[in-house]
């Protein structure tokens, strides 16, 4: 915190000179996204200004315990004509993550760029990117304590919404002591630690569950028992009833194979393309992998869309994954 | 830890008057159990104490990593000639707990008594039962703390163990601001905290998703949505290649299912004989479901052996829930 306490300072300015505020997180948002944008809010609610809040894409139907969340306007449902001066971007690496947001920023609109992840390009006028935060929520939490706002129920429910949901429930290397230490008061506050891990992290829907069986029973493993992976097309997904965000956390089984250095999730898009999720157990760079067909990502979870039939793409990226062996 | 002040100073006193100890916990140690043998062990160390550890029941092989490990003896395969006077008990919430281990206590032993079961009928001559305690380990930092002994890489792995297991990777409603916080100070001593999350909670061999996925193939619904349940048996466990502590986590997949109230695994023992493990959100006390099979348990979890054959336990349990419902 003291390394960043002039842009803490520049913020604490900006958001009590000014009033009429755009809070922006990125498109399709995830915990950390909303419950960053919320976070914001409560701050402004705080010191009694206005604001809107707005994302490109609906927010997780599981999140809606979260105080204020009906308020955030899905911009790709409905439209807004008002423009706004003053802006706040939560989460968003680059601009181009706040997706149709940017369309009711004004021309001279000052942006506040508050955020994570280390490629973050310092898009805005004032820039607090804080890249060893765990999550976005972990700097709005120092903010807040630099602001001096006491926290309430509501706030800490959102802080605990986003460090749960961007640490994997405390289990990602971004598990720093200080997340742990915030998770800590965060509870103080009545936050139901468990009641939230197990909406968040653990409950699945019956066609989700039936999903994963699917795709489980049909879990492959090379012969040197490193490489593991399971597949998924649209037939799987009409007869168990599943819906695109269901496909999340299938890649983890076949990673999670004691033995596994890299995990894959090939989803069939169409004859002639395939969706892969790539994970590493730490050994191989999948972002390498992903790179070499055209995606990206991250040293152990990484993605790309690859033209081609399934059995020859299957055959090409494990190609390319035992290269890296 | 102010309201166990006087337990303490007595549990100092013993420890550092006395010599040649005997730790001991629980028949098939957990991650609890283990970690809290380990860090006395290390307390009885950093005071140049003698000391021998022992279990009935081997430890879970996936805590192999933890300092000394191999030094706790599992007496159902290696009986000792010994007797001991000075024994301190750990996570054992009554003496059968201890199972073959008094054997080798003398008739006049003296029994320090640590554990965090609120059913703990204090057997000891010296009782620190602290029940809001989320595992042993917890008690045993603030014992630590207490003594202030300074806290190492080795001893604060194995603190990090037992929190780990005995929360579900602070999942479980027993995790309090208190746990989190004890975490983040073990943090700081450079515990892998992600890489033990990874190890003890994620990871599975592939007997074991086999299983998983042979389970979940014959999972069961009822149809108002709040009962699901499978079912496995030898010939599973056979075809799979998986062992007996693979079972454990299958019944969180059905309790998991969105709407589920009541989570059910039966487990064939014989043509005439099945094992129920019960899982509840919360509204079923599952222990009176399993009470009235002649088992036992917690509020949300909750087991019991039945004689008689698969479909008919399935039935009668299905009925026992239902009345509950």
């Amino acid at each position: 915190m003291q390394t960043n306490e002039q842009e803490f300072r520049q913020i604490e300015q900006f958001l009590t000179e000014r009033d009429d505020f755009l809070v922006v997180s990125h498109v399709q948002p995830d915990g950390d996204a909303v419950s960053s944008t919320l976070a914001v809010g409560w701050l402004l609610s705080c010191l009694g200004k206005n604001y809107t809040m707005v994302n490109e894409g609906p927010i997780p139907r599981r999140m809606s315990y979260l105080w204020h969340s009906e308020q955030i306007v899905d911009l790709s449902e409905t439209p807004l004509q008002s423009k706004y001066k003053n802006v706040i971007c939560v989460d968003c690496a680059d601009f181009k993550r706040v997706g149709k947001s940017h369309l009711i920023f004004t021309d001279d609109a000052r942006i506040v760029n508050i955020d994570h992840h280390p490629t973050n390009d310092a898009y805005g006028a004032i820039n607090l990117i804080v890249s060893n935060a765990a999550a976005t929520v972990e700097i709005l939490f120092d903010l807040i304590q630099y602001m001096n706002k006491p926290l309430d129920h509501d706030v800490a429910t959102a802080l605990y919404t986003g460090l749960l949901t961007d640490t994997g429930g405390f289990r990602y290397s971004s598990t720093s002591p200080k997340v742990m230490a915030i998770a800590s008061r965060l509870l103080e506050y009545g936050v139901d630690g468990p009641g939230l891990s197990e909406k968040l992290l653990e409950q699945m829907t019956l066609p989700q569950l039936r999903l994963l069986t699917k795709a489980l029973n049909g879990l492959q493993i090379s012969e040197d028992g490193k490489i593991s992976w399971v597949t998924v097309d649209d037939e799987d997904m009409r007869l168990t009833g599943a819906i695109h965000e269901d496909l999340e956390g299938i890649v983890n089984y076949p990673r999670n194979i004691q033995g596994v250095e890299v995990g894959l999730l090939f989803k069939v898009i169409n004859e002639n393309a395939v969706k892969v999720s790539l994970r590493s157990a730490g050994k191989v760079d999948v972002a390498r992998v992903a790179q070499s067909f055209g995606g990206g990502g991250h040293i152990r979870a990484a993605g790309a869309r690859i033209e081609g039939t399934l059995d020859e793409i299957v055959l090409h990226v494990l190609e390319q994954v035992k290269a890296q062996l």
